[in-house]
């Protein structure tokens, strides 16, 4: 099986069509992706502070991998297969960015204030991760950050804001080993990337930082040839769900509408459940997941499906 | 046990101060219930239509139920145990409320159309809720409306539109049987109002509608002397959260970040848990629920209370 | 002219169909009403501050004044033909409100920090108003809080806050002398309220507070039988706007697009300029104006309408 | 003066640190820029439609430009001293990109329905715009999207969605002759680029098209080195005002509250006004201007800045 490491490759910002390939890849193939953490590796113990004059952004990836044959107006897909911790731990701290996180208008920055610097380092063994010494967190890994370079010929989204239709930085804890990423080609090739990779996430990662770990990553892709994805859909074991985001000026209210009526012509389209019946039973069986607060998915149960054919 | 049903108190459609308590109930004490559905009974059959000209609001409520030695100050919790089907069938259905659901601005309107108002009417028997001839969704009964007198002295609000502090039309799933509603209290005597129950619901109640029926819902009522309460609790089986709402023109994102802050504050003051410790545990644990597109709750599961005494 | 005052008949905290009218007026009838502050009269000099535990609301309002012939249906109109101050000063500051409007999410009680409590109270005299040594600000007065009792029947609405489509604490400067408001009637005689006068105030109010000042405020109420009104529209000299809110969770973008989208409309009634024809032309000629941020105005110059004719 | 012409360095359609600069100019040089409208010059006589089959993107920009010696952390300004229109008239239209602009949930494709596609193409002559027969507005012109290459290496954005502290599509009226614009340097030269010239635009641009021209402008760059800039500043003849904006899944009310707290911390440096002295100040005197629905501005008037030197 083919590999690619940030040790090799380095670490990338943006999701980007500006950058050459770091591997190219055969649909159907399977691969393992070593990523560091979201810190950029600058949080590994007690003490440890984002140091911004060196890295001034956060959440770097890997890639861009080039899928061979995937052209503009395709889709592909990503399944992760395993999620691996490299170095047995992870780390979750405040940094001025999550200020911003808790409040968009500058308060804290008008009122001279911070929230506290000291990270917390969490061993992970065992299958679980040790928040602190009363708490222990089930060891649940999930992709924080996964998509496309967007766009055709033009733009470059930085990995650390803005999801998008490419995918990007959805911190969805439902991105996870089992699960499939489907997402759109906007640039031959595709032109994968991958990175932020957490130990365990809450809804809405409200803090800002879940357990930032750096991890191998195993993935198998794949190419759907002339199907087109106007946003990201996941599949997990038991769900299927569309992934609409905020940014853009939209509020998070109207992200989940758009989720929900892409599932429902989705849900048109490939089962012939007529929209509006199909929005009805979104309305009784929707489920809705909030990743970090600028993304929301909505799903049903794949079992509802079944019943369609 | 007693017993108060609307058809004998008639129906509400605000939650207010100025009516008379239709029950006085003794904290500790189980009572029953009976409830209208969200249509105030208009939707019964295939071409049933909602009738503004006769019922202007939709969303009725059984209330103001009165507990006796609550004062301005306290809580009171609602334990809701049992919820049962009354005519055995829920409908669901389009009306111009629903347009307004998916669109705020006037679209529909603007645009001279409408979506379709043939109802659904679903028949629920045997822990089924027959959707379609094809589609049967789990009898998973909740309570879409519950709240008490809002704002010492003041305000009345409507059961159909704009939950808030006092509780109101959250349509949380959550609200099921086996789990309890804290609520503050504004108003002596609590003055409690139910309504709206579903006999199943998706997250957003992403048409405006789930499967409204009309009910009898089985719930015991206590009260949490000198207890105060900024947003309403839910406890379920398995998970504590607090609601917050999108009233007063706040984002759903920030009624996120309410719900979570309170929610930090309430595992400092009550588990000792210092409150950025308990923001960065809420970043890797905490759930997310979406009641209508108004509400949000946000919870962690009880096991992590358990770590903390 | 007739007067009332609310020494006589003392301050309400909210717009509400249950209290007994202070007056009753005919269509076309001026009247004068006195109106204390928003901080009801406790902010009078240095070293003042608000006491919620003698006053927990804010922006009492006088009312209701009844209209004779007014029915659920019509519209009134209220004309502000003079403000005047009564104490010859205002005053600004900050509240445990204020730190809610910088920011919804209780980020100040998350960090144990206040904004000063110190007001400015500020001399007004030869049409201005003294903010500082430095500073002086043109008096130009307006009403902070306009409204009808809101909805038939049923609500009863905060003085202070969610204004909607029954008005209320809009704080719209172009509320202010030779501007005519134009309100719903929800229930019979209409039930007006008025208060929370500003000697200035700039779009957005943006620290919560404007020179609040107690006033006399001379209105001509008139009654427009049979002329539905869906949202507040306000005519000054020269423009014509409708007014949306964000209250009910609505984004204020979406209350922005609410507010053209019935200028655009009634355009359509009133002057038989097609409906998409208007969206254009409100796209090159359209204004805007933010009262609080819970409030948008959208209009156009009164000279297009000319053109119309 | 030097002048440089989309007819010789084509269109762009994102603002990239990628390309290469299309013409290097020295602080306090002025230069004309010969700009094409926002439909790419597809939409110029009755008839015509936006061909996305051709030109999938809008909003077409010319750049980037290089100021010397402009480095990271430095500000540049563009004083904009003349609009010439090119072919005498401008077009407004609709096309699917509006219709998500109403509303963002694809209610449209929902519906199965579209806003008219005929454009309206108005002649520009003696300072007035022919916005048809009955209707004239006056020939105010705007520079619609104006910035700089994004964030230090790594972003590419859209010049036609997602302004930002790069400045960006903007659409607000006070760019205009007379006004300057200030920019923060993330990148070496600047990379400043310019288009969607408009005649006339309203507040909110509510139809997502203003009248869209081509054009020349006349603009004096020049370079303020050492001052670091956080999100644009405009200075017209009168004012000085902030902009912030929505993307990054901001509320339109989080970007005013930016856009005055900004102004606000500018204010205590600049001239010495302590910032909650600052903050009540604007909250009586401020000005808020929406450009489009992701863009606000907030400001005041500079009166008040000369009464504190």
């Amino acid at each position: 099986m083919r590999q690619v490491s940030f040790r090799d490759v380095g670490l990338k910002y943006t999701l980007s069509p500006y950058e050459e390939p770091v591997l190219h890849v055969k649909p159907g193939e399977s691969l393992k992706i070593e990523v560091e953490d979201a810190s950029s590796g600058q949080i590994r113990a007690r003490g440890d502070r984002r140091d911004r004059s060196q890295i001034p952004f956060g959440n770097p990836v890997v890639g861009p991998i080039y899928i061979e044959d995937a052209e503009v107006g395709d889709s592909i897909s990503v399944a992760v297969e395993e999620i691996t911790p490299t170095i047995g731990q992870g780390a979750t701290y405040f940094s001025e960015f999550n200020e911003g996180y808790l409040s968009s208008p500058p308060i804290f920055r008008l009122m001279k204030m911070r929230l506290p610097r000291e990270p917390k380092i969490c061993k992970i063994e065992d299958g679980k991760v040790h928040f602190s010494e009363e708490i222990t967190i089930p060891y649940q890994p999930m992709v924080g950050t996964i998509g496309v370079a967007p766009h055709p010929e033009a733009e470059s989204i930085s990995s650390g804001v803005l999801p998008g239709r490419h995918g990007g930085n959805m911190d969805l804890p439902d991105i996870r080993p089992r699960s499939t990423v489907f997402l759109p080609v906007f640039h031959r090739g595709a032109l994968l990337y991958l990175g932020d990779v957490h130990a365990a996430q809450g809804d809405g990662e409200i803090s800002g930082t879940a357990i930032e770990m750096p991890a191998e990553v195993k993935v198998k892709v794949d190419l759907l040839k002339g199907e087109e994805t106007v946003w990201p859909r996941i599949e997990t074991e038991r769900e299927v769900m569309f992934v609409a985001t905020t940014s853009a000026g939209r509020s998070l209210e109207d992200a989940i509408r758009i989720a929900f009526l892409e599932l429902v012509m989705w849900l048109e389209e490939r089962y012939g459940l007529e929209r509006f019946d199909g929005l009805m039973l979104c309305s009784q069986v929707g489920k809705i997941k909030i990743g970090n607060l600028w993304t929301a998915a909505a799903g049903i149960e794949k079992k509802y499906l079944e019943m369609l054919r």
